[in-house]
């Protein structure tokens, strides 16, 4: 199964992103020439998924680099670091973000005093690389995770580690994708994944468009399939991994993994190397995004409690290092103990 | 904290029903005079919860028994087992619907060839003393669950198993109402139980009204929550409990079970002596209800998934006694293991 859908693309000089908060009632391209539109759209969820928002943000970067009207490499670069801190301003968890912004920086600092055509063009190139790289790791990190699924597998996923989280193809389910391909799946568990519903609203509308077989249940009836012995594997994807292996992820996904040990099922990350987050000794030190409380008091328009009644809603949980059975990336698969450092 | 809240009165030689699925947005009250209309309630969940089926089942037999033509009791007795059939035949897990309609049923017997007149009088008697009883049961209940409540407690709770889905007070909420009675609750976590959200529409309603402290979260944040320590106990209603202690209840009751044993956290289940039936040995042998998979597709009318994606909708999931660490009734708490007898 290869997957047609890209959800951020680099076309006329502009960032094209597919709005995921409109699917799966309408499949709406945007199109962006200001690096704050970009912000705002990471920040409202038109595009999110870890891998997905670093490769716009790095769009975001060329666009500042292109609307600004300096003409110096200093002010060059003082445009440009609005820009980078707006656009990490916009959703703390997910470590791709800043490891993009990053490399966009050091590609900057390499350029220091060349022409400013010659700046613009190497920012676009960087940018484009940093997609290239992430649909090519999500490829190697399928092929890796493919392996490890069993003939006939009852997979369960958790929100949407897929093409639209990515630059495509998918980390979770990239590893799903590729066992298809083999075809080891007989069908996935598609969790709902409130408040947001990006298991229901996005992973399901990826498998009716490429043809994977699944079934959608509320995320509280996953234990019970469990119970009855109908989950293989659990994999998700991760939106920062610290090095001991915990795991942020959507909320829900601890919950998940305390389950699959509980009921002896394997439970697996997938997720590009630019994922983990070296620098964190635990799981303990990842900031936790809190959204709106009008993400659990209302689906869309239609209020579902009462106004007057307080929310918590964390975005992302922590999953420790001991629950999850392995950690699959584009260099392979790594079983505990993780040990990830900065040398990679 | 006495409730107001009466979801299911007899008005007027009517039976009144508070219209569960319009909450929270609208107040509304519907009157019923034929048992297939008390049917159809039943079924689209305009009342819904154990105890509150089985009151709502013994005024439908209350209405065929005033809206039958007979003039025989061979006749009237007739007419009434078609609606003993079809109050039964509306939903499979909830044992209470079966109890209150044999009571009615033994009622029914005990009165053969009696004056049709005082058949009626006799019937609707025992209507209002399995409601009136009900409300004394869950009262009785919150004060021995309420014993089990520390000081400064985070409860959290599933579904909706408050005044809403009883004659008044609750079982699971009703501990929650006599703890806070006592200032012992510090809040109530309340998830919001998808697919049909009685968690978020019903139970934070309650909590609104009756100013319970409450605070709203998705299903999946209570896993995080707890391993962060913020919950001091759960505590759940019951559709049926197996001879065993076995309990089937809303879908996800399960996982919270699973998750408290993981980390720690006491669980308990809050339900009248009508919701045990020791004719089933085990949780193994009680029918698990499937709903429509519109409930997970759509949330009213607002669609959250494509209409092409198959559904497993399970109603309910059926937790081990071995995770419960108590079961509260109104005759008092019962610790493992539970051996349950048809003698009581």
């Amino acid at each position: 199964v290869t997957s047609a859908i890209a959800p951020v693309r680099w076309e006329h000089d502009r960032l094209v992103l597919l709005d995921q908060r409109l699917l799966p009632a309408q499949e709406l391209e945007r199109v962006y020439g200001r690096w704050e539109d970009v912000a705002d759209a990471i920040r409202t969820l038109a595009v999110r998924g870890a891998p997905a928002i670093g490769v716009a943000a790095a769009f975001g970067v060329v666009l500042a680099a292109r609307t600004s009207t300096a003409m110096t490499f200093g002010a060059l670069a003082a445009d440009l670091d609005v820009a980078f801190k707006g656009l990490a301003g916009t959703r703390p968890t997910a470590v791709n973000l800043f490891w993009a912004l990053d490399r966009m920086r050091r590609a900057l600092e390499s350029l220091t005093d060349r022409p400013l055509d010659e700046v613009r063009a190497r920012l676009l190139k960087e940018a484009q690389a940093i997609l290239d790289e992430d649909v090519a790791a999500n490829r190697a990190l399928g092929e890796h995770g493919a392996a490890l699924v069993p003939g006939r597998a009852r997979i369960l996923t958790h929100c949407n580690a897929g093409a639209l989280a990515t630059a495509g193809y998918g980390t979770a389910l990239g590893v799903v994708r590729s066992a298809h391909t083999q075809g080891k799946v007989a069908w996935l568990w598609v969790d709902e994944t409130r408040p947001v519903m990006q298991g229901s609203r996005l992973t399901a509308w990826e498998c009716v468009r490429d043809g994977i077989p699944h079934r959608l249940i509320a995320d509280v009836a996953a234990a019970s399939l469990m119970a009855r012995g109908e989950v293989d594997l659990v994999v998700t994807g991760a939106d920062r991994i610290a090095a001991n292996g915990d795991t942020a992820n959507k909320i829900g996904t601890y919950a998940l993994a305390v389950l699959a040990r509980h009921h002896g099922v394997p439970f697996y990350i997938a997720a590009p190397y630019s994922t983990i987050d070296p620098t964190l000794p635990s799981g303990a030190h990842i900031p936790i995004e809190e959204r709106d409380p009008g993400e659990v008091r209302r689906v869309g328009d239609r209020p579902t409690a009462p106004e007057g009644s307080p929310v918590y809603n964390p975005a992302f949980d922590v999953t420790p290092a001991t629950l999850i059975s392995a950690i699959i990336t584009e260099r392979g698969v790594v079983r505990p103990p993780y040990r990830f450092s900065e040398g990679g």
